[in-house]
C-alpha cells in the first residue's frame, strides 16, 4: 500500500488533501495563488508545520508564476499561521533565492518538499533507535504523513520502530480541541495496520500509572535553544506525566524546528483559538449560549522534562545547549 | 437569582429540569406518577447519583399518593439505573418507613432532599476555608445543583467561596468525553455569575505552569480507606500535575462515598463506556471507520496525591486512615 501524502504539486497547482473533513471524507483542493494558500493554511485545511511550511513554499512558486508581489505574497504566508517555524524558515530560504524565476522557486520548493520527507526518514531511523522492544508507546496530535511531506516525525518514529518489529502497541491521544490524534494519527494508524487504541487525552495518566506506556513521543512546532519545545495543547502535560511515572519522554522534529535565537521557550508566542472549537460538536452547539472559552492550542514543555531531541542530524540530550 | 435547582415537588407533580437537552435548551418535565419518574431516571432526564437519589425517592411520594402497589412501585424504581447506589439506599430508606401514607413518603422524600443540600452546604463551607483569598480555582467534570439537590460538592466549595469574596476565576475542564464540564459547570458558573473560562483538560497543565492556578477542587465517586479516590476520568492528570506545580489537590464528597472496607484504589473496578463517545460528535461519525478506542470512565487517584478530602462531617489530611 502506498505511504499516504498530503500535498501535491501538479500542473501549476497546488493540490492539499483536506484534512478538515478526515478521516470520514477524503476531498483535495486546488490552490492555483499564494492567497488560496494562505486561507489554507490559516483555516487548516493544511496543518502540521513541516506540511505547512512545504505549502508555504508551494504558494510562494505560484506567486512567482502569477507574477504576484514577492513581499506581499510573502507576507500574507508568514501571516497565516504565528506559532510554526517552519513557515518562516520555508518563505525565508526562498526570499535567499538569487533567482526568483518561476522555475527557480518552484525547484525549491519542491526541493523542500524532498528534504522534507527525507528528514523525516532519518528522524524514523534515529529515533527508531530510543524504543525500546515490546513497546507499548504513547503519542500525541498528527505528526505523520498528513503532517509533513511524508512517513511524519514523531509518528514516523513509531511507523520505523513499527516496521523493525519494536513497537507492539500504540495509544493515540485523541488531541483537544480539534481532535487531530483521533481524526488524523487514527487514520494513519489504520492504513498502516499499526495496532492502537485512541484515548481522551485525559486518560493518558492512568495508563501511565497501570505501568501500561514505555515511551512517549510528541512532535514539535518550535524548540528554542534550552531545548523548550511549543507543540500542541497537552504535550506538557504528558511531559509532566511521564517525568511523574518515569517514562522516557522523546521530542521529533526536523532540525528547521530548532530556532537557537529564542533563548527560552517563555519567548513563544502561544496562538489562541476560536471558542468554537469547544462550544460546538461539529456545527451542533453544546456549550451554553456566551460560555466563555480558553482555547489555546500549544503548550510548551521545559527542555528539562524532554529525555531526547531527534532531529534529522541525530539525538540530542540534555543539558540542551542547541546553537 | 436563586440557586440552581434540578428538582422540584410542587403541587403533587414533580418536576425535573430535562439534563438531556441542557445547556443549549431549557425545559422543565412534569411527572405525576411513579413510572414517569423511573422513565427519567432511566434516560437521563435526571442524573447525577444524589439527584437520582432524591428523584427516586419523590417517585415512591408519588406512588404513596396515587394509592399504587408499594412493592410494585419501589421494583420499579430500583430498575431505572441498576448501578446507582444512591437510588437503593433512598428506595430502602422508604422502605423502613412504618407509616407509608402519602403525606409520611413524601415528608421522608422532602428530608432525604433536604439533608443531601445541607451536607452540601457544609462541604461548602468546610472546603470553602482551605480555598485561598482571590483564588482561581480549577474544577473537573459536574459536581453541582445538577447533580445533587442543590449546591453541590465540589462545585459547591467553589460556590460557598465565591459567596465569602474568595473566588476570582474558575477554570473548568471540558471532561472528556461526555462534556459534563463544558455542557453542565459552565451553565451553572454562567447561572450564578461566577467569572470563569471553560478549557480542553489538556490546557490545565500550562495554566498551572503559569501560575495561573491556586487550587484544584474534585468530586469523588468512591474513596478507599487509604484515600485513593476513584473520580471521572482525568481526575488524577489534575493530581499529577497539581502536584508537579505544588497546587493544592482537593476532594469533595459525602460521606456516604468513603469505602473504609476497601483498603487502596487497587481494588476498584473501572467501568469502559462505550467507543461512540469518543468517535462520534453528537451523531456525527469523527474517526475513522472500525477506530480501536478505550474509553475508561474514571480513574484513580491515590491518597498521597491529595492534600484534603472534605466532607460534610470536617476535613480529612493525610495520611488517610478512613474508618
Amino acid at each position: 500500500m502506498p505511504a499516504l501524502r498530503c500535498i501535491k504539486f501538479e500542473d501549476n497547482t497546488l493540490h492539499l488533501l483536506d484534512q478538515r473533513i478526515l478521516p470520514t471524507h477524503t476531498a483535495w483542493i486546488a490552490h492555483s495563488d499564494h492567497i488560496q494558500v494562505a486561507e489554507s493554511i490559516r483555516n487548516m485545511t493544511v496543518r502540521g508545520a513541516p506540511a505547512i511550511g512545504v505549502a508555504a513554499a508551494y504558494g510562494m512558486a505560484l506567486a512567482a508564476l502569477n507574477q504576484a508581489d514577492w513581499s506581499q505574497a510573502k507576507q500574507t504566508l508568514a501571516e497565516s499561521r504565528p506559532t510554526a517555524v517552519n513557515l518562516f524558515w520555508a518563505l525565508d530560504r526562498l526570499d535567499a533565492l538569487t533567482d526568483k524565476s518561476p522555475e527557480s522557486v518552484l525547484a525549491e520548493a519542491q526541493a523542500i518538499e524532498a528534504e522534507d520527507l527525507s528528514m523525516n526518514h532519518k528522524i524514523g531511523e534515529s529515533g527508531a533507535t530510543l524504543v525500546p522492544e515490546e513497546a507499548t508507546v504513547l503519542t500525541i496530535c498528527n505528526t505523520g504523513s498528513l503532517a509533513t511531506a511524508g512517513h511524519g516525525t514523531a509518528l514516523g518514529i513509531i511507523r520505523t520502530a513499527h516496521q523493525q518489529g519494536k513497537v507492539k502497541h500504540v495509544y493515540s491521544c485523541e488531541t483537544r480541541p480539534r481532535q487531530q490524534g483521533l481524526r488524523l494519527t487514527a487514520f494513519e494508524l489504520l492504513h498502516d495496520k499499526i495496532p492502537f487504541h485512541s484515548i481522551a487525552d485525559s486518560a493518558a495518566a492512568s495508563l501511565m500509572r497501570a505501568g501500561k506506556i514505555d515511551f512517549v513521543v510528541a512532535g514539535a512546532d518550535r524548540i528554542t535553544a534550552n531545548g523548550d519545545t511549543a507543540n500542541k495543547i497537552g504535550t506538557y502535560m504528558l511531559a509532566v506525566l511521564a517525568h511523574h511515572h518515569n517514562i522516557p519522554f522523546v521530542i521529533a522534529a526536523p532540525s528547521s524546528t530548532l530556532d537557537p535565537n529564542l533563548p527560552t521557550g517563555d519567548h513563544i508566542p502561544i496562538e489562541e483559538r476560536d471558542s468554537t472549537e469547544l462550544t460546538h460538536a461539529e456545527s451542533i452547539q453544546i456549550a451554553p449560549d456566551n460560555c466563555p472559552v480558553y482555547n489555546p492550542a500549544f503548550d510548551v514543555t521545559p527542555g528539562t522534562l524532554i529525555t531526547a531531541i531527534v532531529t534529522e542530524q541525530g539525538i540530542l540530550t540534555p543539558p540542551f545547549n542547541i546553537k
